[in-house]
């Protein structure tokens, strides 16, 4: 039964920022987000860092009649929280944790802490099967010696293997998120090529809001501008991704994002601009016959793109080999400082010992130094110790990465090798 | 294009416990376990507990000729690592983390350390795509107050999400491994209901092994028959499982184990029985003019499927509904012990500051006994401290799991109202 009608899907998307006590006028900029989605009405409003539950139920009930249903995605420690509010039931869903997401003694960047995750929600719209996914990736602290770039990459990595080897029973896939990646970043072009998503802002011709579609932008006033040099104006970083299906045609109609104020407010909603996409699905019917009589043009087109992800997926694996000789780097400095501690620890136990097996009353030397240089000498032991495991772990990722990497690059080439077909 | 020839597919299941120095004749067990496989030419060998990748290297190399595609998957800190060999080619591979694994203070369980995902390859069998996936599920210690099932449940809960939603584009699903639960045991009846996954055990006529398919038998000599209690023959608790798709048809045509000894050698292969399935795919043409006109029987069918798939989910929710139960308990308790350190801590310090603030020269109580006290409250407060974050992570993945089946209920009964269709 193909429904000739097209339908239109408004889709929101908007890093929150909604960490209390450390982001600033949290609980105002919840109450400003809450009236402009309900005045709003879009049909899926996707959340990234509602790092409190209670700041999501409040949401719930403040979204119940415009939005009755919605799922929280839980990923880290202490947040950072996943939302998904929808006008469409939503009938199923399913998270994923990335393996990899920077490190817990970088406790000032709290991304460790945070986690980092992608939710996927099953949506019917109309008698459409809807995918939709909400993420957020590692931030990028310094982008001139980026230490999480292997960690971001590994994530964009299990991004789109998680889209592609959920969406193929969706009739429509849209993703949106903080991706904290350039549009030409290697992660970016790793998910677009490999899953076949279409970024909404390229894809429109309507588009109102900064220039270059930047959403992470100087005239905000919670942004440091120092932080965003050398892009002055700022950068783009969050985005809506859509693809359809042999089922469904999907078009952006308009987009748009805030611009670092909202109208009869003090401040914006976030340090993040929010980006709102209409969405057009066309049911279509795939003409069976014209199947394997492709024109010499799209089979030359398919050709060029796969050699293209090929190149990408070669650049991700070297990249993650970069990571990898790091951690090794890493680890191997870990083990010897512990051993060192535990050289230490085992030399001053000893001279602390021989005068006690001989019995003698005057130990060598004072024992509040005695006593602070054991526990010194303890605490480098058990950190390495807890290093040391973090620091496999991270290997064993990166590794597993690389070899999914390297057995995807030999299938994509064996398929090239098809070519022409 | 549909090709009338249907196609066998041999699938080989083994547990290997390869836990070198801790397993018995563990290398001699490998050396076993490649020759019989490099013998015996299955199409497709799934290999759970290959703790160590040197391991898997060296198989890699004997099957090199019989099996040339092959990939190893990492899951924990140390373990407990999975493998695929395979005739056909893998083109692609994927890995699920569960979210919860026990505890990593049950050191001798070992369960946390080795950590439990499941693997997925997809291949190719001729011109059909098969998603083949490898598992393996948290031990089951004691039967009677297993403190682990809702960490199983929620695994299984995870593994039935991970198989449904990745399989939508494949013509035929295989699942081996060590689920650690018995036929009816709630996760395997959540799994199989959800996925409609059928186990090859009670879906073949030819069966060659023990009585009642049981693969932890008691006349295996690496097995302590005290720990079978009460089940004095074994339990079966390792399966093959498959489903075919609206393009494929697929049967199990035999099906056998070992029974506890192999010919010509002192030990069996593992203290788990492997397990073969001989399957068979054909290819189907979905009759699309009978669509919809299903009959009422089949309505009814599937009507009772789905309103028992609301139990067991039902049934599921209740067990991580205990789970978050005691693990809120505990968290408690973990918390009050962590502030008694503390507090004890806080009065060591002010006894022993007070006179040192009066500049008295006499400590009111021995130094050695002062250090200790304080190194023990010390040791208090940072166990508190992690194992808070523990309990606090672990609560976040029941809760998550338990927000999940809430939805899938909904939407269920959602369904199940709309019958009569």
């Amino acid at each position: 039964m193909v429904n000739t009608d097209s339908v239109s899907v408004r889709v929101f998307s908007l890093n929150c920022w909604g960490i209390h006590y450390l982001s600033k006028h949290c609980s105002e900029r919840y109450a400003m987000i809450g009236d402009a989605l309900s005045k709003e009405e879009h049909d899926i409003v996707l959340l990234q860092e509602v790092w409190s539950e209670k700041d999501y139920h409040s949401l719930k009930k403040k979204l119940a009649c415009t939005h009755p249903h919605s799922h929280y995605f839980k990923s880290g420690v202490i947040g950072s929280g996943m939302a998904i509010f929808s006008k469409h039931r939503i009938h199923d869903t399913f998270l994923y944790r990335y393996s990899l997401n920077g490190y817990p003694y970088m406790a000032h960047h709290g991304d460790w802490f945070g986690g980092k995750a992608v939710g996927m929600a099953v949506l019917n719209i109309g008698s459409l099967v809807a995918n939709v996914y909400v993420t957020h990736l590692h931030a990028e602290y310094c982008r001139e010696k980026d230490s999480y770039l292997p960690h971001r990459v590994v994530q964009a990595w299990e991004l789109q293997q998680f889209v592609r080897h959920t969406s193929a029973g969706a009739d429509v896939v849209i993703l949106g998120g903080d991706l904290n990646m350039h549009p030409q970043d290697l992660g970016n072009r790793l998910l677009r090529s490999y899953t076949g998503l279409r970024d909404a802002y390229l894809e429109t011709d309507v588009f109102d809001g900064c220039e270059n579609g930047i959403t992470l932008i100087a005239e905000n006033p919670f942004i440091n501008k120092r932080e965003l040099v050398p892009f002055e104006q700022g950068i783009r970083i969050d985005y809506i991704l859509f693809k359809g299906s042999s089922k469904t045609k999907i078009y952006c109609d308009s987009m748009s994002t805030t611009k670092g104020s909202v109208p009869d407010h003090p401040f914006p909603y976030s340090d993040h601009e929010a980006l709102t996409a209409v969405l057009r699905l066309e049911p279509h019917t795939p003409n069976e016959t014209g199947r394997g009589m492709q024109s010499k043009d799209q089979d030359s087109a398919a050709e060029k793109k796969l050699a293209e992800l090929v190149d990408i997926v070669t650049e991700a694996r070297t990249e993650v080999k970069v990571g990898l000789h790091c951690a090794e780097r890493m680890r191997y400095t870990v083990a010897r400082s512990g051993l060192m501690g535990l050289a230490l620890l085992v030399l001053e136990l000893a001279i602390a010992a021989v005068p006690w097996l001989a019995l003698g009353e005057e130990q060598p030397f004072p024992r509040v130094s005695f006593y602070l240089l054991a526990a010194l000498c303890f605490a480098i032991l058990l950190t390495a110790i807890l290093l040391y495991i973090f620091y496999t772990m991270e290997l064993k990722s990166l590794q597993g990465a690389e070899d999914q990497m390297r057995l995807a690059v030999g299938g994509l080439q064996e398929k090239l090798r098809g070519f022409p077909l």
